[in-house]
């Protein structure tokens, strides 16, 4: 292996280690002790990558910002109604947790970080805007119930969504958190679109009718 | 005051004082001197009461756990159906927690405990199949839609609910939860109770229509 591709599979080792830790334990317990006995590497080998454990823990964060990033534009390009989007965008984002452990720990670091330090600004209430933003373009075209309030349900669904998060990890490392986001749309869209409303090209459910 | 008077008095401040400063920074950032400034005691006034950080931590803990025992003893005792009293209690128990710095802080540290220390019984977990009997019940009697999953339900509702407490507690220490939790129960019980049912006596909202 060529002596670049070698630094570059030394780091994403560490980040994979470190990640590993982090999900399980979360930024204060990990110790930089076990991601190294974890990644079969000296200090030296670490300190050559990382500046120290914050510096490895930024990283993953950093990945986590350009991951959604990605998923954001890719249903963008998409070009699907937006209500369809957003139940796509859902659907694959827990289908990303629970499938990689370097983006768990990048959404466990990144939310320890906000409660830890207030000043950081808040992804809770980005997503939270964001999720609106969606809701109020479905409003716009006529793909929500007279008298729902776009912003009320992008709280409820942001609620429920970090909260089965945080269960599905606590409990089985988002192995379910896919069938949890699955249930929670399942019982919040349907009280907000019209009656036969249907889903077009959404994440693993094309053409799902998700009205009452 | 009497002695004793004075001792519980004491033991009651320290209370609160530990629980300002853990609800805001949760149990690793409190310190005991920042808790002794808040109350305006000494070391040995505190150490009368409490053998250690964890001590205080474990007392507000179990508070809260008689707590929520004593709001489900009350709502079986008044006897109204079971989805109303459900209702009730999610709807009192948001409105205890932002009025209430002690029991905010109880349930943060016992949240901050179980994700700390695996082994200890999943509080979640246990709300989970807690507010599934209610649920199970509601479809004995006929009070939900046919095809409604009552474990389901009971999955969004706890998932729905804690996120709407942690957003609600990082960004506005508790005080819109209630506003939130009401917005949960808006958006998901009309998806799975029959037209037009109706609330009876439920917490703040007597005989609400909460069908679609």
């Amino acid at each position: 292996m060529p002596q670049q591709d070698r630094a570059h599979a030394t780091r994403e080792a560490i980040l994979r280690a470190a990640a590993e830790e982090f999900d399980r334990l979360g930024y204060e317990r990990t110790s930089l002790t076990a991601v190294l006995t974890r990644a079969g590497l000296t200090k030296g080998a670490f300190y050559f990558h990382f500046a120290s454990k914050e510096a490895v823990a930024a990283a993953l964060v950093e990945r986590q910002d350009e991951l959604w990033a990605e998923v954001r534009q890719a249903w963008r390009i998409r070009g699907v109604d937006p209500l369809s989007a957003l139940h796509g965008m859902f659907l694959e984002s827990a289908d990303r947790m629970a499938a990689d452990v370097v983006l768990r720990a990048g959404v466990r670091l990144n939310a320890e970080r906000e409660i830890g330090y207030p000043g950081v600004p808040n992804t809770h209430m980005m997503w939270e805007k964001l999720i609106g933003t969606y809701l109020v373009e479905a409003r716009e075209r006529g793909h929500l119930l007279p008298g729902v309030d776009p912003e009320a349900v992008a709280r409820t669904l942001c609620s429920a969504a970090l909260g089965a998060r945080l269960i599905s990890s606590a409990t089985t490392s988002c192995a379910d958190f896919p069938d949890r986001l699955r249930e929670v749309l399942r019982h919040v869209l349907p009280c907000v679109v019209p009656a036969g409303w249907k889903l077009s090209g959404s994440h693993n459910a094309p053409e799902e009718v998700i009205g009452p």
